[in-house]
């Protein structure tokens, strides 16, 4: 299995010589064609952000604390500031970002509904796992996007989600009851599960599952192992 | 009775002589002592604009379209970045922000739940009445403020609050639908009302109402004024 690690830096480094969907090497993984066209990949990631900024913005509506509510609503800003680089991106290649978000509508506001919880503690568990785990996969998928998107749009998302405040409130929470450890625990098991559906629907060749699962797998391996670690530092297990 | 108008553009180009508190002027309103202490000041501003966030955040959440949801959420992200401008501010002056804040957090929830509406149009309308309104009221306050706080401070809450798109919502909505119409104008008789009150109850001395009157009167003359232009450019009757 080919590993991805060590594979992030290189692709700001050095740049790109073959075109999108052209094998660039024997020995890495190709994501070019599992990546979608680069108009789908920026409708699809732009209203990914608006929905963690969504669903942050809930997080500051409910949060007990003027403490919580501060960090929170850094972490909301970040996520809209992403969100609006991310509609600069489809502006500056002539796209539209009304009809370019539109066809995404629907799966990510069912995915943001399923994902919600059912109450503030499993909102923030959702926004730290699922905001991470799908920048990391947005990150990923940008490998096989145009030079002048890709590395763009990478740096873009790859910037701090202010989402410190998250694991503070989480693990400060877990300490006082062990009980809602357990239930936070079974709850990051569902999320990373509804997750990686979404991330494997957002790929090309999905509908062949046999045919893509080789060139995935190593994808998903490396997010989930991103996920543990999530988990591991919340002292849940993943 | 002494009229306002003119005196903003005076406050950021005369350098203040006189002393907060002090009268600087016997032909102008002098707002010193109707203005709260800096620090409170800040507090209340800072969680007043975290509120505008918040109800426009809500507003996002419930758009019916993608290109207003868009609109909105730049809105939202001012507000955002106008709590953290005060907040800096806050730090600045060596506050902790949540202890600053704290003392307004249950006048201000209540306002905001007050004011949340019924439906969409109604929170958009809210939005922009009450936020309007208390972003002028802010400024005008901020005239009483010592001069390395209070011009930076007018300067920030006078930045553009992307509220557009509020009005281009409620302008397309209420000629698709006159009911709203008059659903909407006496929404907005109501949330002036209870946004007076609030910014009321902001000023020290308003235990002792008779005595602030005189003074507190031409301020809240021009507030009404630019509440009623709201009005009017919805086609609303104030």
């Amino acid at each position: 299995m080919v590993t991805w690690i060590g594979r992030r830096p290189q692709r700001v480094e050095t740049p790109r010589l073959a075109a999108r969907g052209v094998a660039q090497s024997s020995v890495k993984v190709d994501i070019g064609d599992l990546t979608p066209d680069h108009m789908h990949y920026l409708g699809q990631t732009a209203y990914c952000e608006l929905g963690e900024f969504e669903s942050l913005a809930r997080a500051v509506a409910l949060a007990p604390s003027l403490a919580s509510k501060e960090g929170l609503s850094a972490a909301a800003g970040r996520a809209l500031s992403k969100h609006h680089g991310l509609i600069t991106e489809i502006r500056r290649k002539g796209g539209e970002p009304d009809l370019v978000m539109a066809p995404f509508v629907s799966a990510l506001d069912r995915f943001r509904q399923q994902t919600a919880g059912s109450d503030w503690h499993e909102l923030l568990l959702s926004c730290y796992l699922t905001g991470g785990l799908l920048e990391d996969f947005f990150i990923r998928l940008s490998d096989g996007l145009p030079r002048d998107v890709g590395p763009r749009v990478a740096q873009l998302l790859g910037e701090d989600s202010g989402t410190d405040v998250l694991v503070h409130e989480l693990q400060a929470a877990i300490a006082a009851d062990p009980a809602l450890g357990s239930r936070l625990a079974m709850w990051g098991r569902r999320l990373v599960g509804d997750t990686l559906l979404l991330a494997r629907s957002a790929m090309p060749g999905c509908e062949v599952p046999a045919a893509a699962d080789a060139r995935i797998e190593p994808v998903f391996t490396d997010l989930i192992a991103a996920h543990t670690r999530r988990m591991d530092g919340l002292g849940l297990t993943a």
